[in-house]
Parts: C-alpha cells; structure tokens; sequence
C-alpha cells in the first residue's frame, strides 16, 4: 500500500502544478514568484521552505515537462500493441507529443514554452532528460524509415528537429479559439507525413491522409 | 546622389549588427551589453549616446529582423516572375524564410532565437511588423490553396503557425556541422509540401519532390 503524501509533500506537488501553470501561461520572465504562490494558496516566502531558489523550481518544472511528455508519448505508442506499423507508431508520437504541449497548464508545454527562456546553466541541466527523449524519438523515425515507410534521403536528426519546432511552437500561438487540440495535431500529423502539395495529377483522395474538412471542422 | 553616413550614423549601425551577431548566437538572456559593445568596438558607455536603454536597442534589433527576412523573402519570390505557379512562390518563400534564420548573426536569426525571450511589452511593439509579413505568407499560402496546388482542408493559419515554428526554432538547434543552409531548406521544404511517408504501392519517385541523397549530401 502507497504511503500517502504527507502535507509537505501536497504543498510541493501544489507550488510545482501552479509553477507550471503560470510558465506555461506567461512565458519565464512574465512569471513571478508572486503569482505563482498565490495561484498555489500560499505565501511567496514559505516558496523558499520548499525550493532553494527560483531556479530549483524551474529546474524541476522543466525536468517533469520531459517526463511529462515522454510518459504520455510512450504510454500511447506502447498501446498500439507490439504489430503496429512503425509509421503509425510515429503518427501516434506526433499526437501525444502535441497534445501534452496544448495543454495549457501541462508541465510539459511549461517545458516547450521557456526552455528557449532559461539561463544557459538551467538548460543544460535539462539536456540529460531531453536526450533520452530524443533518442526515443529518433528510434521512431529510423524504425519507420528501415520498413520503407518514409521517403528515403532525409537526414533524420534534422526531420526530428523541424518537427519539434513546429510542435513546441504552438505553445506560444495556440489559444482554444483556434480549434481543438486533436484539429492542431491532425494537421500536424497531415502537413509532415502527407505533405501539404496536392499529388500531381489532382489524386489527393489517393493519398490516403488528405484531412477532410468535417473531419477537421 | 545618396548622402554618405555620418561617423554617429555609421557608428549606430556597427552597434546594431553587432547586437544582432551576439543576440543570434547566445539568446536574450546570454547577451550581456559588455558583450555588444566589444563586438562594435566601443566602450559598453558609448552605446547609451546611441540608444536610451538595452531595451530601445533590442527593439531596433527585432525591428529589423523582420524587415530582412520580410525583403529576403519578397525579393526571391519576385524574382520568379509574375508567371510562377503558387507553389513555386511559396516553395521559394520558405528556403528564403529559413536561409535567413540560418544565417548566423543575421537580424532574422536573431529575431527567431530571442522574440519568445525578450519582455511582453518589448514583443508586443513588434506585433505590427510582424502582422504585415504574417500576412504576406498567408497570402502565399492561401494562393496555392486557390490554384489547386495544396490538399484541400487545411485551416492556413494552423499550416502557417506550424510552418514558422519548424523554421524559427532552427535558430536555436541549428550548428553548420549539422549540414549546409541549403540542405536544411530542402529538408524543410520536402517534409511539408510532399511529407515524409513514402507513398502508397511505394511510388516514392513518381511523387516529384523527394529528396533525392546526392542533392542532399
């Protein structure tokens, strides 16, 4: 049987929920630890009972957006079950991926919104988690490129960045007025592995991953 | 006949390339005012008698970033001639758009790497500027939508969003070890117009647009 947290231990989870929802919301310099503390219920001072310094907290914000993100992403790669496609298995990433970075409030598009933000020191305390991530990630692809199922000739590190940019990027833009989460990742999904360019001769139904627009609306 | 540059003028414009090399390569908060003023040659004093405050010279910085990415990118896609096909210009508009930010030390670099980093009064002046380009690449986009050219679908704003992220945050990842400007352009370029996945029955060359190894080596 689990021990249940003690209330030292709620009142941390407490400041590191409302920690990752300001950052997420506001960006790093437009956190203070003001907000943070109230959104937590609590006094700015009784912050230093728990972290050291600003920068602890934000060292552990950006260390459980990775897990965060990998757990999401993993859980639900893992649930395709042992015979998926391996390109479905990216497709899947791309959506979880995503979907934890729209989550406004989630520590993981806390993650993807300052980590550009931090001091040089904060990130590279950071570079640890997100290699593993990394690496999960170029396995995705790679396994999808030996079955034949990408295009051959790109260099893979590259694809793996350009496709992080544009999913971290919408932790800055997206706002819920601009249509649900799973619309955002479908494009995504759509834009990176069916292109955006029409098939020549007009055959986008042929292509199989055309977004249909009641699909999408 | 043009006026020559006053020794003020002249001097102005050293600290602004300057401000621009340092903000590209270590981020907002990395640059140190010591840092610019070392790069221009001038004492960190002297940057006051040109610029009121490290905030009044970030925003010329941004200011500027936009201006040249905006010229780089109009200029290239003007050179096609009126007659191009949509797609061509927004093919061309995208190697233009991340040839800019790849080029370190450039304006466009550095207003990629540091507009998430600098304060929110600071980005919002620069909302204007950048509406006016957004708006350029919207037109782009939604030109080779009307002509037929894109899959059928997609909201544009989604689609120019996660466009901008896929080559803004090359300014952060992006080392020329990793592979010529050009190479990442045609990356870029391929992922999101003719997608990753190779195509059903596995035509991949009769897609057209494929990256072919030896054009990328």
């Amino acid at each position: 049987m689990a021990v249940p947290p003690s209330k030292s231990e709620r009142t941390r989870l407490r400041i590191l929920d409302a920690a990752a929802k300001v950052f997420s919301e506001r960006g790093y310099s437009g956190a203070r630890l003001v907000d943070i503390a109230a959104e937590a219920g609590i006094q700015t001072g009784s912050l230093y009972y728990h972290f050291d310094s600003r920068e602890a907290l934000v060292e552990e914000v950006l260390r459980l957006g990775i897990e965060r993100a990998f757990d999401a992403t993993r859980s639900r790669v893992e649930a395709l079950g042992p015979g998926a496609p391996p390109i479905e298995r990216l497709r899947t990433a791309l959506r979880a991926h995503i979907g934890t970075i729209l989550a406004k409030g989630d520590y993981a598009s806390a993650h993807a919104r300052i980590i550009g933000q931090v001091p040089e020191e904060v990130q590279k305390r950071n570079y640890a988690d997100q290699q593993a991530y990394g690496e999960y990630w170029s396995t995705l692809i790679a396994e999808a490129e030996e079955a034949g199922e990408l295009r051959p000739g790109f260099d893979l590190y590259v694809v793996r960045m350009l496709l992080f940019g544009a999913m971290n990027w919408a932790a800055e833009w997206y706002r819920p007025s601009r249509g649900s989460p799973e619309l955002i990742a479908e494009h995504l999904v759509s834009m990176v592995l069916d292109g955006l360019a029409a098939p020549p001769g007009g055959a986008a139904e042929a292509s199989g991953g055309a977004p249909r627009r009641a699909e999408l609306a």
